[in-house]
């Protein structure tokens, strides 16, 4: 094994990112027109515009030499091969899959951007490492109930009990593939290389968070862990006439006293985000005092003790205002996800390079879950985080400010610079 | 016009309360056979299974030598004449209908406890008055979503537009009437007549103040007026995860503030009882913060004035929580009821029925609506509770004690008498 030199983009090679940006924007509104329904964005895993988008993708690509192909489950690669077979890999992507009603940005933007890149760095010829592009097939899990299909076969787990889970239409995963004319059974020739260095992916914030400070970019830490549970009161359904106040089992009354809990205690954690989303009560008359309620419950923290120390103090609480309201509560946990930390190496080069270019670099938690999270099982990875005007995402209105999109585009080639020079990031992905 | 001397029964001719109470549980037993569904009980207005209950009532009240008829609205009416054709009317009744899933005794004990009564007194031959027995053909308000239609005709306020209201298979009340064989132009017919000098009825209490208190009856002395309302806080639905705890507009966290406000101003104001029976968030996902919420709001109390003062500060309330949390909130009010006091001297007269067949006589208001309502617009009108165990009804388990109903048999015979044996209450009434 031989080490090449390293190798630098100066400034002077840096490109116009505004007039990048501006393309940028372009292409993720061309991309935005493929969709499954007439008069939105909806484009889920494998659906007929996917292919439309893969045809945009590989025209973007193609002229600056990377070699396009559709892996087994619908991801879109793109690989700048290098001049040294053996070099290391580095992966640079977000998803293409989007949410019904979507907006333009969320997904589209990473691989759109990731394409920037490319064209800002003369195909990363000069740079020491591979660069693939990874445009994901599935993140938002919508239409077959399941997320990250498309990145779990990045990190060989695409097992048979996923390819046979089924959309509301019944057919399975396997199905879908075999339907988009690929092959199931080629799974594995999606898996990253072992000398994959690096995952890097852009993202819009979908989140308030940056705008509230004012500044464009953020270097992401962390993805928060997720536990989703849903509780349901019990107490008994009566007359809203003839029950008098204190002879009551209120189901509804014992929920939102539960609620303003939830709410009290999750303002009193620093970083903690608690969210009842769904409450619905039975029978749900007017005149009729409820026997149940359903309430579901979000906890999100980058630190999984406080996070599970929180929802033992909820689930607590639940038990102890049924108790005294003689009301009977039960709650099932349906998800109980571990906080993923992103490499703290990437990170602070991120975090160097939003500086570098004349920003206030942040430093911040991922609430939502992101391709990143699945990578990071496998390769070194980190995300940079886009501000989003009004936190607004998941929905038409969703956008981005064309100067935030240049700043990425200038932190991204700066950090590519970086990498690239840095003899201890090239010392630790040589893995060929 | 002439008195006729006031008539009495004596305590020797009460009779055998017990075997009349386990004949009137038998025969609504009976009556709970006539149902629309295979395995529950589902007796909506002029459904197929009213002619087997018009059937069977005519089959025990023509021996006690009562003119039976159904009127216009569908109403079952025994009159059992007078030796005097200008006698008072005294009717005395409830409802023959039911709401899906019933119980037995809801609307049909007071029917058949009617025929028990009249049973009890010799066909009431020697009553200063006559007795009419109504088996009304609509109270729940199930097929049509308007209630009381049998007693609203015999108060002459069934007008043309409510005729013209369609059930969910598109057929009108008035189609109704006529696939029964019935004629609408005849509704005037079911009037009551202007020498009606009162109106009873027996109710089982459908909540638990009776039972509570270890009494088997009381002397309803208003039915309470009723306020209905919608709410809906809107927030900004936003994502669970990406959105800090200072920087959300989560409307199930103002909607639950809000519960807990009207349970505890409820429980401030004596006698009121106030219900939020139907909650439902949208978009009601787990993962995201709840954009708008609708709430119900039922408000009772016999005071109309407490009523509309607390129906105010909830209103406020809401406001003042919504204002705080930057959310907006907006109302209907969807029915506004006023509180029907029930006859004075009835009430009185039913107190000391009670006290005298050696009950403590509990006076209370009626948080539910009754036909005893609609009567008492033209219609001196009382009515009886029983002791309901559990307070449960509207459900297969409703039921009633044995000896209850041999106590209100008992009560309303000793009622007969004290009225046939007043010369208040006959002096008040004889107005042919």
């Amino acid at each position: 094994m031989k080490r090449s030199p390293p190798q630098t983009l100066t400034q002077a090679h840096l490109p116009d990112a505004a007039r990048l940006a501006k393309k940028v924007v372009a292409r993720c509104r061309e991309l935005a027109a493929f969709s499954e329904d007439a008069d939105s964005l909806r484009r889920t895993f494998l659906s007929p515009p996917m292919r439309d988008v893969h045809r945009a993708m590989a025209s973007w690509v193609k002229p600056l030499g990377a070699a396009v192909r559709i892996d087994a489950a619908g991801n879109f690669r793109a690989l700048c091969p290098h001049d040294r077979r053996a070099a290391p890999r580095l992966l640079i992507g977000s998803h293409l899959d989007t949410v019904p009603n979507a907006g333009v940005f969320d997904g589209m933007l990473g691989v759109v951007l990731a394409v920037a890149l490319l064209e800002g760095s003369q195909g990363g010829k000069d740079l020491p490492f591979a660069i693939e592009i990874i445009g994901f097939s599935e993140e938002e899990g919508v239409r077959f109930g399941t997320p990250f299909i498309g990145s779990r076969a990045l990190v060989g787990r695409v097992e048979d009990k996923l390819l046979d889970v089924k959309d509301s239409s019944g057919a399975s995963v396997r199905e879908a593939i075999e339907r988009f004319d690929l092959n199931p059974a080629e799974m594995h020739d999606a898996v990253v290389p072992d000398n994959t260095c690096a995952y890097l992916e852009f993202h819009i914030e979908q989140g308030p968070v940056l705008e509230k400070l004012g500044r464009p970019l953020a270097a992401v830490e962390a993805i928060a862990g997720q536990t989703r549970q849903e509780f349901t009161f019990v107490g008994r359904s009566n007359h809203a006439g003839t029950t008098p106040m204190n002879q009551r089992f209120d189901a509804v009354a014992g929920a939102a006293e539960w609620i303003t809990t939830v709410e009290r205690v999750a303002n009193s954690v620093n970083g903690l985000v608690a969210t009842v989303g769904l409450i619905q009560s039975k029978p749900g008359a007017v005149n009729v005092i409820a026997g149940e309620v359903r309430a579901s419950l979000d906890v999100r923290h980058h630190d999984d003790g406080v996070r599970a120390r929180t929802v033992q103090e909820l689930v607590a609480q639940a038990g102890q205002i049924a108790e005294r309201r003689s009301l009977a509560v039960r709650y099932t946990t349906n998800l109980d996800q571990p906080a993923v930390p992103m490499d703290s190496y990437l990170v602070a080069e991120i975090e160097r390079s939003i500086r570098e270019i004349g920003c206030d670099p942040h430093r911040m938690v991922s609430g939502a879950g992101h391709d990143a999270m699945i990578l990071a099982e496998r390769v070194p990875t980190a995300m940079v985080f886009l501000r989003t005007p009004g936190g607004i995402s998941h929905d038409p209105a969703e956008s981005v400010l064309n100067e935030d999109v240049a700043k990425a585009i200038e932190c991204g080639l700066h950090l590519l610079q970086q990498l690239a020079s840095s003899s201890k990031f090239l010392s630790r992905t040589r893995r060929e």
